[in-house]
């Protein structure tokens, strides 16, 4: 007997028809033995109709009100659901995000989780009951409901997997696994039977929408062993964990990222401190930074060039003015760009990837902005217009 | 400086509009130097909407689980009600049932009141702030959500205006006031400038739609002074208070209740006990007794008939049954019936009201099944296709 956290997302609880898909997933899993946790997204469109809501009354709601507003969403999930295995005659029980134990600060609308307190949890387990937690939420220190921010429920997920000691969390999401590439776009990808954490987080990072990313970090914090898998199609999916068995695989697979912006400053003043000014900056403002490039400038001066999600990228212009404008720089920002990269463990005993991947784009007739390596990833900022032919071109070079 | 409690239900916040239409409400109020604490109810068909969600899933589902779904429309209306507020620059703050203190017992769906822990409430009060509060919902001792059940949100504004001691409860609708009769139906109908506790409570139990019965009760038993007054037209509403100034009014008003049902008993035997066995049932079933008439039958048996809501029809045919079809007597229940009511605490002093009222339905060819009196009320059964008939010619005897 085993203690499985199954996680379902807003797409796989969309309507009665697919609540009920979910509640065989669940009872299937009880059946075998097991005890089951799943946390639950809130039903398709419905967070997104909920934002909707609050934008008719207001351009700039409270956080902490839209914390109260979201959070209404699962709450409608997880009652659904249970009400679904109740019919399969199964015992069980939903449960909110505070009712769970979800103990997080108060940075409204992306929450930190604290601490989860397991013993409602427990309780429920010991009396053999299905337990459907409401994921994205929690609870702060003046009993004032939280959200972890889009994409928390697979955080919660992965957070009362650690804290209950679960032998496994399974993710299920409207794709079977982690591929080589986007299945949809490229051809002959293939499905990864296991991947690590690093290799997941990297494709998290690197556009690739299978997992949050928190999740994947939180997930080899705590050494909980993922499985990604399809709500719809019943077969194994690919597992996360410390060390994967398919060694001798170059690299895991190709993905790129749209959603990005390319920030540029140019004419800074070569100075001490200019940089650190900067990033310290953005930083404080939660604007993730990714691909960083300097270069010298003319007449004493420095250009910096970096991206971010293209979400950021007004904000990161308007912080930007503000220090350097003054001193004569210029700022801009450009959303024309796409970000492709490979990822892989196995690329750092092999010499020859970054030629293989650059001659697949030189052979596509494709332009290369800026490269950016990690220990395992390479990527390079193109034209967005181009960035589907460039997976494909790199992914037939590597995976044939 | 006064505390006000007031109370909007899902039409007064049916849509953006008119949720800016309540939010101007409250600031005004709040503006003239009062605390305004709001009671609101789940968004127009929102509740209706979820119940019906919940019937695709299952045919019974659970009423914790219910509760769990229902609970999350008032949280959807007071997040939405504070962005609007705070839209227009005043301080405020939105609280479920729990946060609000609401501790109820364990009856999911039809939850009472168990206590109102008002810190958190006063808190938010001593920092000036408009508190907006979840309505007809509340926690049990094992920290599960319950409701209190339909119209549960007049008896949650009432209940914390007396926790409070606040100063007035208003109660917002969608009529400016309580009438002598249903205003959209009946001519030459008055606005009442203010009604007794007891007359609004009859009026409430002989199917004026205009309050809960439940909060009436309460707001007598804690004598908290409500108001009724309109949401969309702002003039002064109909108070409601221990005692009333219009004394010398004979009557206060005509009201029908069409949804309920007659059911008889026939050739019971006349023994002892039986109708102590037959009401003790219905009441453990909390099917609720109105206007009982009892007659001696043929052979030593009697026969019973009484009112219940419409709804609660064939659970009592079905009760009954058990008992007595053994025993040979015949249980019948008739929907097709009507009770028109006149209530007045004025007719108590006054001789000749019932022959008024039975005149006026002669004249207008309305036989009359059964008639009940109370202190206050004159009740009487008739075919429900000429309940509206009987009320304006009852109306026009008494009103003119």
């Amino acid at each position: 007997m085993a203690l499985i956290v199954q996680k379902f997302g807003g797409s796989s609880v969309a309507d009665a028809a697919r609540v009920r898909n979910v509640a065989g997933i669940i009872t299937d899993t009880y059946k075998k033995g097991n005890n089951v946790v799943v946390v639950v997204s809130a039903q398709g469109d419905t967070t997104d109709d909920l934002i909707e809501k609050a934008r008719e009354i207001s351009a700039n709601p409270s956080k902490r009100e839209m914390d109260m507003l979201l959070t209404s969403g699962e709450q409608i999930s997880i009652s659904l659901l249970a009400m679904a295995i109740a019919e399969l005659g199964y015992p069980v029980i939903s449960l909110l995000g505070w009712q769970a134990g979800f103990n997080t600060n108060s940075s409204y609308g992306s929450a930190r989780i604290r601490e989860i307190k397991t013993e409602r949890l427990e309780k429920e387990l010991d009396q053999k009951k299905i337990v459907i937690v409401a994921g994205f939420q929690g609870l702060n220190k003046y009993d004032d409901l939280t959200t972890l921010g889009r994409g928390g429920s697979d955080t919660s997920a992965v957070a009362l997997a650690a804290a209950l000691h679960a032998d496994r969390c399974q993710i299920f999401t409207d794709v079977t696994g982690v591929f080589t590439a986007d299945p949809r776009k490229v051809e002959n990808t293939q499905k990864l039977a296991d991947i690590t954490y690093d290799e997941m987080l990297e494709f998290a990072t690197l556009g690739a929408q299978v997992l949050n990313n928190r999740s994947v970090e939180m997930a080899k914090k705590y050494n909980v062993e993922l499985e990604v898998l399809s709500s719809l199609v019943r077969e194994p999916g690919t597992i996360v964990r410390e060390v994967a068995k398919m060694e001798k695989m170059l690299i895991r697979g190709v993905t790129k990222d749209s959603d990005i912006a390319r920030i540029s400053v140019v004419g800074m003043k070569d100075i001490p401190g200019n940089a650190f000014k900067m990033f310290s900056r953005l930083a404080q403002k939660n604007i993730n930074i990714d691909v960083i490039l300097q270069s010298v400038g003319r007449d004493g001066t420095k250009d910096i060039s970096f991206t971010c999600a293209a979400g950021y990228a007004d904000e990161a212009v308007e912080i930007l003015n503000d220090i350097f404008a003054m001193e004569g720089a210029v700022v801009s920002s450009d959303t024309s760009v796409a970000k492709v990269s490979i990822v892989g463990a196995g690329m750092q005993s092999h010499s020859g990837t970054a030629s293989k991947m650059f001659g697949a784009l030189y052979e596509a007739g494709i332009n290369i902005g800026m490269i950016s390596t990690s220990e395992i990833t390479i990527s390079v900022l193109i034209d967005k217009e181009s960035a589907d032919k460039a997976v494909s071109a790199v992914h037939k070079a590597f995976f044939g």
